[in-house]
């Protein structure tokens, strides 16, 4: 007998400690309790009730801090340090968070890795062991360091991760009661599977959504095909989105029935420059990706009252204020 | 005998009823109680206690809106409008603050005014007329209008105007309490005045610095010479910076002994990306000058607690974003 995809997805995930909120008590004291900011000029032009979710002002400049700072929590005192591979958000959230522990931390990036996170990395105390861009050499280089002892972080494919991930669905719902949507950027699938495993158990009633560029679209196919795809060849701006979704959380998704809209990069960048014209807020293109796919359907969201996170606020500004410049 | 220059502009300048107390009690309810934000890394990088009054998030993106909401909160409710000339933040700011009250307002612009200037005083309901970019076109636009009986307001040389930006202080030293400085921009210093107004009243020891660009600095050259120039060729990226000093406004500055900061251009830019990147904050060339100059005399403030005034957030955003587009 066939089984449905939900079905298929259910059995294959085995319950876990998954707990946002023992994860917000452990961190809220490290954690900044980000803003919500909404726009009066945004709602009269999209008709929508929309409510942010200011994870630029997140430490470290993205919501990747939350699950960093959690999993660094959960280690003993003499933990020998931690490692990871990232070329984004992860590397800087993960360094800051064993410094406030006092362990090393060992970023394993591509050696492409753009510049400004490359210094954000250096600038929370992180050490870089650059790799080839390949999925071999990035393998290669985080089996040496785990070799030396090094406690790996997986960027999304953890549960503590997920755990701290989904302290911000807590303080979203908090601040802003009685949404009818929560719509989150999916790259691996680490915050909207903490997002959903937090609202199923305080609001099963809000429906949490995935929003993903349609030049990385591996959650809405894997969904879509009820199995992880795990093959693709992302093409987008927004880079902290490129990444492949992990196991657990496509289970999660999965069995949770998460729907993930995609989006063009054109309303990538139109929503980008929307959040920064009327929030006055830096937001990475990742970070504009769920605003840009609820605008993409705004009859569906006409007059509702719908959570937006703005996950990331880190980009390479200086070229940006060159731009400026060159008028 | 000699006066010195001060004792000039002190008999110069007629006491008025200029009050940001007052101005405060009336506009309050009207205008948004701009956060303080700070940031650990440009503390730690800089040496100094730097705490943001951020006015990029007040009404209209700029702290204009303080001044025109308090100078058209004044107006009887039978006026049949009023004018300004602008080519940037007060016109849109005048707009909101007219329509709000169901007055028209009627802004004379250049014609070579930034797009998204335009844009935004089209969007608060302001009627723009265009005129060539000489100081006699946009006087003959004015005067054509006000003998409609518009009632002008205009953006720095007016008591209401001054009284109202004064209220920004208000805010910051109850915010932020202890402040060793308040450095704000200048430009025909209309916000610099209700600052020392403010801080004259309530904290007379409190320094208050003035921070403008090299390429426009008829501030500074004003104030050493003890008399108000009236001729600059302003060249510089802060283009709400360029205007030449008000009359009302140098009698307050020399008056109360106000020290006037310049910086360079890349000093500006290089404010400017800090502030992007550290508080993820959209943020006009004007409003980093401050930053810029403190960062330029940083010895001199090293281990102080300064409250630093981002005025306004602003530009056209969406060359910005294409420059990030164009990697």
């Amino acid at each position: 007998m066939n089984e449905s995809p939900p079905e298929r997805a259910l059995k294959a995930h085995k319950p876990g400690p998954i707990d946002p909120d023992a994860a917000l008590a452990r961190i809220s004291s490290l954690i900044v309790r980000t803003p919500v900011m909404r726009s009066d000029a945004l709602d009269a032009e999209s008709g929508i009730e929309l409510l942010f979710k200011c994870e630029q002002l997140q430490q470290t400049g993205s919501f990747k801090y939350r699950g960093a700072s959690h999993a660094v929590a959960r280690l003993p005192a003499d933990c020998p340090g931690v490692v990871t591979h990232s070329s984004g958000n992860h590397g800087a959230a993960l360094a800051a968070a064993a410094r406030s522990r006092g362990f090393s931390a060992d970023i394993v990036m591509p050696e492409n890795a753009v510049k400004s996170k490359i210094e954000a990395v250096r600038a929370h105390g992180g050490t870089i062991h650059f790799c080839a861009p390949t999925q071999a050499a990035r393998e290669a280089g985080l089996a040496a360091l785990v070799a030396q002892g090094r406690v790996p972080v997986p960027p999304y494919d953890h549960d503590d991760v997920i755990a701290g991930q989904g302290t911000l669905a807590l303080e979203l719902m908090a601040q802003a009661p009685a949404l009818e949507s929560i719509v989150a950027p999916i790259g691996g699938g680490g915050l909207l599977s903490g997002i959903t495993l937090a609202a199923a158990r305080h609001a099963p009633q809000l429906q949490v959504i995935g929003a993903e560029p349609a030049g990385a679209d591996d959650a809405a196919r894997s969904l879509a095909a009820g199995r992880r795809v795990d093959q693709h060849s992302p093409n987008t701006i927004a880079d902290g989105l490129r990444a492949l979704i992990g196991v657990r959380n496509f289970d999660i998704l999965a069995r949770h029935r998460i729907e993930v809209l995609t989006v063009s990069e054109p309303q990538i960048r139109d929503a980008m420059a929307l959040l920064w014209r009327h929030l006055k807020q830096v937001i990475e293109p990742s970070g504009a990706v769920p605003l840009a796919a609820v605008l993409a359907n705004r009859e569906r969201f006409q007059g509702r009252r719908i959570g937006i996170v703005l996950s990331g606020g880190n980009l390479d500004v200086d070229r940006m204020i060159q731009a400026l410049n060159e008028a």
